[in-house]
Order: C-alpha cells, then sequence, then structure tokens
C-alpha cells in the first residue's frame, strides 16, 4: 500500500456552478467537485476557503477524508458558513494537516448534453 | 488565511477564440478565460502577452488582481493595445509582481451544445 | 531516442465509470482511461490501486508496458482482482518500478452526444 | 518581453485521432493538437516521436517553431516519415533544443457537437 501521497495546499483558479434545474436526477445537475485522495493512514482535516472577484473571502468550510478514502466533494454541497453562489466567478483554495492529491471537475448540463472538464489542481507545500 | 500562494510567470500555449454570434446571452458565447488567483495581502500587477504564428507578440495587456480576489479574465474582453483576434491561434504569458495561480478554460457553443476545456497553466518562477 | 522519462508513482484523484449501454459500438461506449507511456528499454511493471469513499481499497491490478511502447488502459477492462464498479466515485494509485507517464481521460456518452475531460496525473517519486 | 521559459522535453501520452469526415470544413474535422509556444530569441528544433501499442516508435518528425512564435501543430498533418493512423492508441515525446511550453488539445465532432479535451503536456528537463 502506498504511504500518503501529495501535497498539503491545493489551489484550483476555476470556479463558477452553471445555474440549472435542481430537479434533474443527482448525476445529470450540473456541478463542481473537488475529487480528493488520502492514501495515508491518518485521517486528513481539509479547511476549504472561497475566493470571489467582488467580495472577502468565506470559509473556512471544514472536511474530513478518512485514512486510505477518497472524497468527490461536490461545491454544491458546501453550506456552512454560506452555500456557494451558483452562477458566480470564484476560486478555491485547500488546505490540510496531511498530504493529499486534488483534481477539479465541472460537469455542465445546462444544454441538453453535457460539457465536462478536469484538471489536476495546483499544489504547493 | 492562506499566504500568497503559487507563481509569477504563466504560460498558456493554447489559444483560439471561436468565432461566435456575439448576440448570444454573455455567459453562453464562445470565450476562453484566464483565471487569476490572488491569495497575498498585496494586489497583484500583471502583464498580458500574446503570441501569434505569423506576427511579432502583442502586449503588454496591464491588469491588476486584488489581494484576496479572483479575476476570470475573458480574452474576448482585452481590448488594449488590440483586441484579440477571433478564430486565430494564439498563446499567453501572465508576468505578476505577486505570486499567483493561473487556470486555462475555453467554452465553444458554436454548435447547440456546450463543448468546455480547461487546465492549470504552466507556471515558472 | 528519449531515455526513460516520467516518475514512478502517479495519482488520479477522479474516477467515475458513467453506467451506459454496454451493446453500443466499443470506442463509444462511456469509459476511463490511464494513458501510460514507457520511454525506457525496460518493461515497465505497474501496480494500479483503487481507492473508493466508503469501503477498503481494492489491488493491485497488475499491469506491464512493454518497453518503448503505450498502453491506453481502460479502467472498465480492468477485472482482477475485481471489476470496477460502474457509477461508483474512485480514486486511482499506480505504481510502476520504471518512470512512466500517465494521462486520465473519460469519454462520457451517456446522452446523444459525447463530452470528454483529460489531465496529466500528479505524478511522485 | 519575457526570457525563454519552459522545458526541453515533452510527453503527451494520449494520443488518439478520431476516424472523421475529411470533407468538413477544416475548425470541425476531428484533430489533436500540441500547441508549442517559444517566448525565446532563438528558433527552437524540435523532434516528435511517436509511440504505439504494437510496433516500434515513429519519428522524427521535425518542427521548428521560430523565435517569439506559437505553433499549434496538427497531429492529423504530420506525414513524414509517416502519416499518423486515425483511430489507434498513440503518445507522443517532443524534444526541443531550447525551453518551450507544450499543451496538447483535441476536437472530436464525430457525433452532431464537439467534443474538447486538453492539458499542459509532462515537462522534463
Amino acid at each position: 500500500m502506498a504511504a500518503a501521497i501529495g501535497k498539503k495546499h491545493w489551489v484550483i483558479p476555476e470556479g463558477y456552478i452553471p445555474p440549472d434545474d435542481r430537479e434533474k436526477p443527482r448525476q445529470f445537475i450540473s456541478h463542481e467537485a473537488a475529487c480528493i485522495l488520502n492514501t495515508g493512514d491518518g485521517d486528513a482535516h481539509i479547511q476549504v476557503t472561497l475566493y470571489f472577484g467582488d467580495r472577502d473571502p468565506c470559509g473556512p468550510y471544514l472536511v474530513t477524508v478518512p485514512a486510505r478514502r477518497t472524497l468527490h466533494l461536490r461545491f454544491n454541497d458546501l453550506i456552512d458558513p454560506r452555500p456557494v453562489p451558483v452562477g458566480t466567478d470564484y476560486s478555491s483554495v485547500l488546505e490540510s494537516d496531511l498530504p493529499i492529491v486534488v483534481q477539479y471537475t465541472r460537469l455542465d448540463s445546462r444544454r441538453s448534453d453535457i460539457a465536462l472538464l478536469s484538471t489536476i489542481a495546483f499544489g504547493s507545500d
């Protein structure tokens, strides 16, 4: 089994949840996710901070990824301290107490078909 | 709050604004963006230079991202010293006086549905 | 000819095989792939481990990429020790005895058209 | 003006040119591109080698990117020593005598709409 791989700080400059019909099946509602992998033997405690164009940062949102688990965290599901506004440009920073690896993905289904984008986030120690 | 994260030079080799109907709603017009996050306590002053296949580079375009803010900069909106030509291959380089993180995204809606691509840009000190 | 380029550990935090009609032509069935390049003169022996949100990791899946060859490995085709569940969030880690480079791609064709995403995986020594 | 930024070796593990109707307008034919930026004062001379799953590597394909220029190189256009086969898994390695930055993009238009993917390639010195 691999030891803990990754970095403790991750940055995702993109961020935009397309306004969408919330009555669709969950897998087809437009959403954004930070996919977080913790390969280590300890639980990773993560603070997420959101940045905006016209107001102060919001956070921290507190997330735990257990040892040897993955979490595909939907930004749409973040509510405390405040829901992520839809149709609004933002960025996010994840700070973990243990090494993790983060990938960012958006599914846009405002039109009849699906569009996808994804990238490994920017990692920093 | 995180200190300034990132690098001062960022390169985006891809660049192509699909020719599109400019009467569409802004969020659906084909466009390209450099999403820029400044997590630091000072305003980041950025010079953007565009490179082409058949002519000299154009720039600098001057952009400021305030402290603890994000800017999703549309290349379609750059006009000084010259608008970015549509339907033309180009690349871009961003040089900042403070550390930033840059991600590049294109939305292509020439057909009835949307296509997306995105990647963290190439960072260098 | 280039010597062996790359790293020995690669992480892909995203992972989700869209449930799809398995009677479609192979190239149009929704799938995920790890594209693995071995530019070196020796065969690369790779162990793939899958991570989940709610259960222990599964693996290793054993894969060999011969010298100077590429393998576009479909996660859909992994069966030993266990098929990759569809419609389920997962992550993957690849550990190789020789340097390789890994890129992750998904093709989603649940709707009438195709959606694609791709990124170079996160490499670590 | 920025000095030469980048690395001399670049790897793109993904590679697959979707079989398509070659009578479409050029911008809508399914294709793959290596977008190459040379920010330096000298011309960059690049050797491209293609790797396959079931045969020896093919190359070098010789490409020059002039000083302070970008080249969006379509793999579909490579013909010497041999055209890139469509509908075939491959990978590519670019070796340059000067620093460059490389990004990989695919446009898939086999269906009625467009799908896009893109990532900065894996760079190495």
